[in-house]
């Protein structure tokens, strides 16, 4: 028997994943997420002037209290053709009738590849079985369905630490991304469920700062796909008292939805298509947050870091070309830089034993440390090495 | 015998390519220039907040009268420590004593692994050699000594149209590139020579304008490596009336230089590391020029166009999320794109025969023509696609 983990954590929330025959091989490709009371939903969505159907309709109805989000994998709905967004509601609207719910209170997630119809009878005649399918068991199918490239579920729970009537307000999630994320365009999906009783702005601004320093940290933003989305519903199942921007409550469940957010950007990161090797980079001594996230970001999306680091080269080197082709401020004489926990550089080239560098940079997890020594910003950043295999993989279809 | 090509093609310049053992297995990996009266010079150099010191040097002396440029492949002289900015001015010393010209003409530019102390005992004590070698047949050996994991030489050369006192005035070049060039930092060195009679803000300017359309076209501005620069010597053998910015013949003279540069710009880019396939991509009707540049650019250095391509996959959704992913106005209902000239999207997807694209894109040169429907600005990028060379060659050493 399953267990309660990712996006069924919270109570009142139920899914199913099934294979409807958008995919080959009858693998999962078709999720369902259903709240048994109308939620309050924060979304953020991509910038890409390109956007899926399944996106618009989400931005439409996000602001309504919301039941359901009905999640395909295999197909984008993205640049197919204008009949396809009547495809889109005659979904909603069959799903809505299945679930006795009005079409507007569904949200919908697309990924998979542009350009093609969307194969509307295949998931209108498998509506039915997933709607019958749904338990509060059923993440990980769930999880399964809206992978593509993925090679691995990404789930994630979190307790906030806020009391509600019978038991602690908790969130769950479930993500989706591969491709090689930054500083490309896979689509980044993911899903996040709450008891917590909030209101919906209180709600919108904790999923903001979250994302910032979470998925943000993963992509960048002029560089999205058409497809990214994330969403939180919260079904007030817990019966706290509720969470406003102005209560002291806020405070931990902003907190509990940034760690989250993060443990979901860390599993995506680590499996990147073709990832060996998960990277983190920290920069510290920044003189703002928006140069420590602009030099993190920029060292962990570089194409020869990231192959250097697919090698177990030790080439600082690129580290450091990299940080200075932003326009970050950084103190040039005093820079510091550590690979694996070795001090590498400081101003000039410090003394260490390759050998040593070279058999910490087998290791699955690299971090890279960064100390601008111009002022006490900090932001972390993470990533994938990059390997032949990426590039298989994107070959073709 | 060899002819006079590239950067001997004007007369009064005199080159040499020897090796003098920074690379492995005798790879030639100094080159020298020597312009036999004093030159003009014009110069344009990397934003990276990193700099060589060879090219600090050369910032300090270019706006000198120049009689010399030295180069070597195989270390970078970046971020090597201080002294390496002593060794620097050794070498240039003892180059100017052996060539009896004031140290403060000679320019210099290396290219290589970053942080790497400069063998500078190495390099002078093959100067000698270096200066005797010098001749106006040597362009190949030149273009030779500054590769680096080049597959081939770059060279050019170009008749301006503008009368001299006795032949027409001409520019010659060559340059060295290789890396993924555009989104990374692999050195891009040019090095152009001409016999005409300009002012040095006449022949800066007319540098300025041709980088524009030819090597920024191939490499983003915020992204260039520690190394990169193009210098132009104009040595005034020719003897024609000087050209000033405001003189008739400057039109002609930067029209030119706009020629070679794109033809040096083209050959960089369809040797990238690793890369089978050349991608020029052309953007018309934008709205403004800087639109136009942004997504060209952003389509031609986008991972996944370039694995798409490299496998032969006709993947235009990769190219519209590209377009999309910029803040360029478009069109979105009208937006055209041809794929190796078939019109592949107009709004909407378009059917097209699989089989017959399939084919052409089986083909060395691969054209990507964009209409975004909002203005009457064009410009044109050129790069690689990605393959699975790419990743290995900057795996390692």
């Amino acid at each position: 028997m399953e267990i309660k983990t990712g996006i069924t954590y919270p109570d009142g929330f139920l899914v199913s994943g099934i294979s409807c025959g958008i995919k080959k091989n009858k693998k999962k490709d078709l999720a369902l997420i259903y709240s048994t009371k109308p939620s309050v939903a924060g979304g953020c969505f991509t910038t890409n002037q390109f956007k899926s159907y399944s996106l618009l309709l989400t931005q439409k109805n996000i602001k309504n209290p919301i039941y359901a989000i009905l999640i395909n994998s295999g197909n984008a709905n993205t640049c197919n053709g204008e009949e396809n967004w009547k495809y889109t509601n005659l979904i909603i609207q069959k799903l809505g009738e299945l679930l006795k719910i009005p079409p507007s209170s569904i949200l919908m997630g697309s990924t998979g590849i542009i350009g093609k119809v969307l194969p509307y009878e295949k998931i209108i005649s498998s509506l039915n079985t997933l709607v019958k399918n749904l338990s509060d068991k059923n993440s990980k199918k769930a999880a399964e369905a809206i992978m593509t490239t993925d090679t691995r579920k990404k789930e994630a729970e979190i307790n906030t630490g806020i009391k509600g009537r019978k038991k602690e307000v908790v969130i769950g999630g479930m993500a989706k991304g591969a491709g090689m994320i930054y500083p490309n365009m896979a689509t980044m999906l993911a899903f996040l469920t709450t008891d917590a009783v909030i209101s919906q702005d209180a709600l919108q601004m904790s999923l903001n700062e979250a994302i910032e320093d979470s998925f943000n940290m993963i992509s960048i933003d002029n560089d999205q796909s058409t497809n990214d989305m994330v969403i939180c519903l919260a079904n007030g199942v817990a019966g706290n008292k509720t969470i406003h921007l102005d209560t002291p409550d806020y405070f931990k469940f902003s907190n509990a939805m940034k760690k989250i957010c993060i443990s979901l950007a860390k599993q995506i990161a680590s499996d990147g298509e073709g990832a060996k090797k998960f990277i983190e980079v920290k920069v510290k001594g920044a003189w703002c947050s928006k140069d420590a996230r602009r030099v993190a970001k920029k060292v962990v999306g570089s194409n020869l870091v990231k192959s250097a680091i697919a090698g177990g080269w030790p080439n600082w080197g690129r580290i450091l070309s990299s940080i200075g082709s932003t326009n970050a401020r950084i103190n040039q004489r005093n820079i510091e830089i550590k690979l694996c926990g070795i001090p590498v550089y400081k101003g000039n080239p410090l003394h260490f034993s390759e050998k040593k560098i070279r058999k910490l940079l087998t290791k699955k997890e690299i971090f890279i440390e960064i100390d601008l020594k111009r002022g006490n910003s900090e932001a972390t950043a993470w990533g994938c090495d990059l390997t032949e295999e990426y590039v298989k993989i994107n070959r073709r279809e």
